[in-house]
């Protein structure tokens, strides 16, 4: 029944040899990558405008050198992250990147806070997603929780299902948001080109505006360059694009920068052109369509992709936080388990375990996220700043050709990440210290992984550890519940592995039944010898676990074996088992958890 | 740390010889098993003047015959109750009446309807005493389903403690609750006496009464009876009472009934003498004490313990349903669990199930589970027409010394049992109709579950069955996951047994690894066969399993068995098993249930 289902929702299992079909082309890589970077034009110049409208909104204008600013670092990061891409071309994301060149805690550090991140990245565009269609439906608003938790189960069987597939379906809505916004930005500009925009609705560039701030200005770049998470999930995922995968990666990265770039620019410019001021109910690109186009079928179009790109983002998630993991995972930071691929060839472990945490924080925060942006926004300008100085350490390190260049991208780089950072620690701090706890406690959970991980694969491994000391024999016990048919069949198993010594064992209740076993036990089977316990207490375990713990005491005196032999019924339905107490079960896990003893399952399987 | 919890909470465990000391005085006897059937008085009178009201309040003085018609059923019940105490000591109750004297299916109806009803009488009772605690302290009305749950669970541990300390804590509130009504009813009709009450209250015994008719009485009658609900539950407790024990019971169940039917008439006479008139926000026994004493501290005392013996009166199924329980299991109709006494000697899973049952009851019913009186009722009259009707037919077949008065006795209780039974059914069908499905359904599981048990029986007979096959050799599978210790560990154990053959197996997921394996293979263990399985599906279970059937066709025809011998790592600390994947538990679960072969585990205790 549950294999059906299996079947129906993530599809027929794929053989190992299908993997290379999975990888993806330019075009569907484009789609799937970076849905999370672009879909955040939709808020990132919303949000450089709601610090600027603290001092007045005169101060508008220093949006479009902000969005020059931003334009730079994220100039700077696509250099840097084309640089990794060729450097790294088995996947280099700034967990890799910074341990190779920082060392294993900087890794660590950019690790843990992405596979955070990647969690938040789910979790946050989901809830954005689900507040844009419960706005354009307000009778759902108060199932937000629920359709934002459905919505990620959807993703995540999607993902479930492999990459390629749900590549096809994601590609659509990407593409369209594209069209959508450039429609948007190409009939705006042609409105102010031909003049039907009046340059009235905005204070000229320069105006001096009075109680701004070097910090301010700096805050609200800080809060711009929120819209550049999601620019390093490209190079996280190069293993998975076509051959040649370097190559095919980097001209996909640079087809996104390029994208961004115009589409953040010209909704930063309309905005300041148009006068547009953020207000609570409206977004800022919302209000944009509304001027250009009214509110007619195109404005729904622009906020119906705007909605879908947005629940989509988190697919970047489901794209990189599998490959990070396995990466962790590799290295034993974290349990062996996301380095399994599925069914369908998908690191089904890290998909389901984003899938849980993101729909955990969604309930957790009811579906208000928003909450999360900054600490989001901390969480990646963390690894980018490390994997930038990593890069920087690794040119002065190899000082390969043109190496002054590529030390001065990935300098630049690394000092705007690192002060993006730290203006989100100073004037952020309230929503950001959280960083400082998790990530700490996540490296020292990291380490006591590989220490463990170590640890057992010294005790593994054949050369470290001393021969094993030969066996003697082996003295095998049969815990027996009376004179059964069963009973039978386990002691004739028993007698066929040529022991030194049998033992059959009853636990009594009483002295009537002890003694009256004892006598019709010396009929039946002379030759085994039965050993009756008196328990006090109506357990069995009890005195079972004694008397094994007496025999494995001889036992080893003569390099003997002990074998516990338990007979165990399997009913013929699945409901039988209420019927019987199975306490061979329980003393099967006692014995092993507890002893050092071998435990034989011998079988009877009811015919009816 | 769950077992401190359980010792804390249950105490610690007793020896099975401490079983005697856990027996009844009668003192106790009367507190723990009357505490439902004294209760009953708090409702059972108001149920009859809710019937007679639909009519008119002059016909409130019919309540006076219809008390006697009540006190005349419950004679005949104790009457026969008593006589089924002497003939069957071991504990009588409806189950085992009506099993032995009308056959397995009446004593199944009997018994099914009683397991039901005494899940109802803790949801009923505990819902109601809520419902009188809630009264008082109004702001707790809101979570009366949490209250009422907790009460249950500590019903609960009470009873896993065991009986006799459960007894002294409830004999308190019995006693005080008969004394407090005793006090009411002594100066109730003190001030009667004394004529400082107004005869004008009341219409005079005999007044015609236009519109009432045989049916109206006989339902108010039907109403009446359900304070006789409890009753039987000493008869079903014999084995619990002091040496010697039919007498004591005789004389515990002598003193209920003549308490009973002494706070009824009193409860029934004053109410009708004061001329009180049902009010759905204050109970009839709070209008006559607020008459009797006003709103006092006698008032409170009396509402206190009322409410108090309503809760306790829980109690009572907590003390017969294990029994019951017990005896169907003994006769194989319900899990043997239900026969196994737990650490402080009670029947614990019974005494659990019905904790679990009835908040489950609680919960659905959202604490109004004073609806299901009815059903209650009825459920509570089959039985005992049944177990009537069983004693007629025992004293017809057996025809002992005075059998004829003993039978009249009996005919005259089953008489009255079937006609109450029967207004049941027909003046309140829509709320008793589900008695009509569950029944049946019950009584086709019982007989489903004992001809399972019939069949084991057989199945594990020793002379029933042929003698087992003679075992000509043991064929051992390791499944060995690389070249490591552990593996050299269970290699080793594998030689000891000697085997007629040894197959080391690999599942590989890709040619590459198999190969490499396979050659290290020769050279660490040239004496074992490798056999690698290559999978394209990256499943163990799959391939293993495929190969195993292979394996064990071939050893059947050589009357081989197949032992599969896997190596297991037992992890220090218990957080470590979530860093492997544990793919042994799987494989041995998946062997055992689908396969015939025997899977021995070894364990490895890793040691750090």
């Amino acid at each position: 029944m549950i294999s059906a289902v299996k079947r129906f929702l993530i599809g027929r299992p794929l053989k190992s040899s299908a993997l290379g079909e999975q990888k993806l082309n330019k075009t569907k890589a484009l789609a799937i990558l970076s849905s999370d970077a672009l879909s955040s034009v939709a808020y990132g110049p919303e949000q450089v405008l709601l610090v600027l409208m603290t001092v007045s909104t005169i101060a508008f204008w220093y949006s479009i050198p902000i969005a020059v600013g931003v334009l730079i670092l994220l100039f700077a990061l696509i250099l840097s992250y084309r640089q990794i891409i060729f450097a790294y071309p088995q996947g280099g994301g700034a967990y890799i990147v910074s341990k190779e060149n920082l060392g294993e805690n900087a890794g660590l550090i950019a690790g843990g806070s992405l596979l955070v991140d990647y969690i938040l990245t789910v979790a946050v565009s989901v809830s954005a997603g689900t507040d844009a269609i419960t706005s354009a439906i307000p009778s759902l608003h108060e199932h937000n929780v629920v359709i934002a938790s459905v919505l990620v189960v959807l993703i995540t069987i999607l993902n479930l299902r492999g990459l390629t597939e749900s590549a096809s379906i994601l590609a659509y809505p990407v593409y369209l948001f594209v069209l959508a916004l450039f429609v948007l930005i190409g009939v705006g500009f042609f409105h102010i080109i031909t003049g039907n925009a009046s340059p009235e609705l905005h204070a000229p560039l320069g105006t001096p505006v009075t109680g701004i701030s070097l910090f301010l200005i700096l805050r609200a770049f800080a809060s711009g360059s929120s819209a550049l998470t999601g620019v390093e999930a490209i190079s996280n995922a190069i293993p998975n694009f076509n051959h040649p995968a370097p190559k095919n990666a980097a001209k996909t990265l640079a087809i996104m920068g390029s994208l961004l770039a115009v589409m953040l620019v010209g909704i930063v410019f309309l905005a300041y052109y148009y006068g547009i001021v953020p207000k609570g109910e409206e977004t800022v690109v919302s209000q944009i369509a509304a001027v250009t186009f009214g509110r007619n079928f195109i404005y729904y179009f622009i906020q119906g992709t705007t909605a879908l790109i947005l629940v989509l983002a988190a697919n970047t998630g489901y794209s990189a936080f599998p490959l990070l993991a396995f990466n962790l995972s590799k290295d034993k930071y974290i349990p062996s388990m996301f380095k399994m691929r599925g069914d369908r060839l998908g690191y089904s472990n890290g998909i389901i375990t984003l899938g849980i945490t993101s729909i955990l924080l969604i309930i957790i925060f009811e579906g208000q996220t928003e909450q999360l942006i900054p600490l989001y926004a901390v969480g990646v300008f963390i690894p980018f700043t490390l994997s930038q100085t990593g890069m920087l350490v690794k040119w002065f390190r190899e000082k390969p050709k043109n190496w002054v260049g590529k030390l001065l991208i990935n300098f630049v780089g690394a000092i705007i990440s690192f002060t993006v950072m730290m203006i989100f620690f100073i004037t952020k701090f309230g929503q950001v210290w959280a960083v400082l706890i998790f990530i700490p406690v996540l490296i020292f959970i990291f380490h006591k992984i590989k220490n463990h991980y170590e640890s057992v694969g010294e005790q593994l491994s054949v050369s470290n550890n001393s021969p094993i000391k030969p066996i003697e024999g082996n003295v095998i016990i049969v815990p027996v519940a009376g004179i059964t048919h069963v009973v039978e069949n386990s002691l004739n198993y028993a007698k066929s592995l040529n022991p030194k010594q049998i033992l059959a064992v009853y636990v009594a209740f009483d002295r009537e039944d002890e003694k009256r076993l004892a006598e019709k036990w010396s009929k039946w089977q002379p030759d085994v010898r039965l050993v009756t316990l008196y328990s006090q207490y109506r357990s069995i375990n009890y005195p079972l676990s004694k008397f094994i713990s007496k025999v494995e005491n001889k036992a080893y005196e003569s390099s003997y074996t002990v074998t516990v032999l338990i007979p165990q019924f399997i009913p013929k339905k699945g409901w039988h088992n209420i019927l019987h107490n199975q306490s061979s079960l329980l003393i099967k896990t006692i014995l092993l958890y507890r002893k050092d003893v071998i435990v034989t399952t011998v079988p009877y399987h009811f015919k009816k």
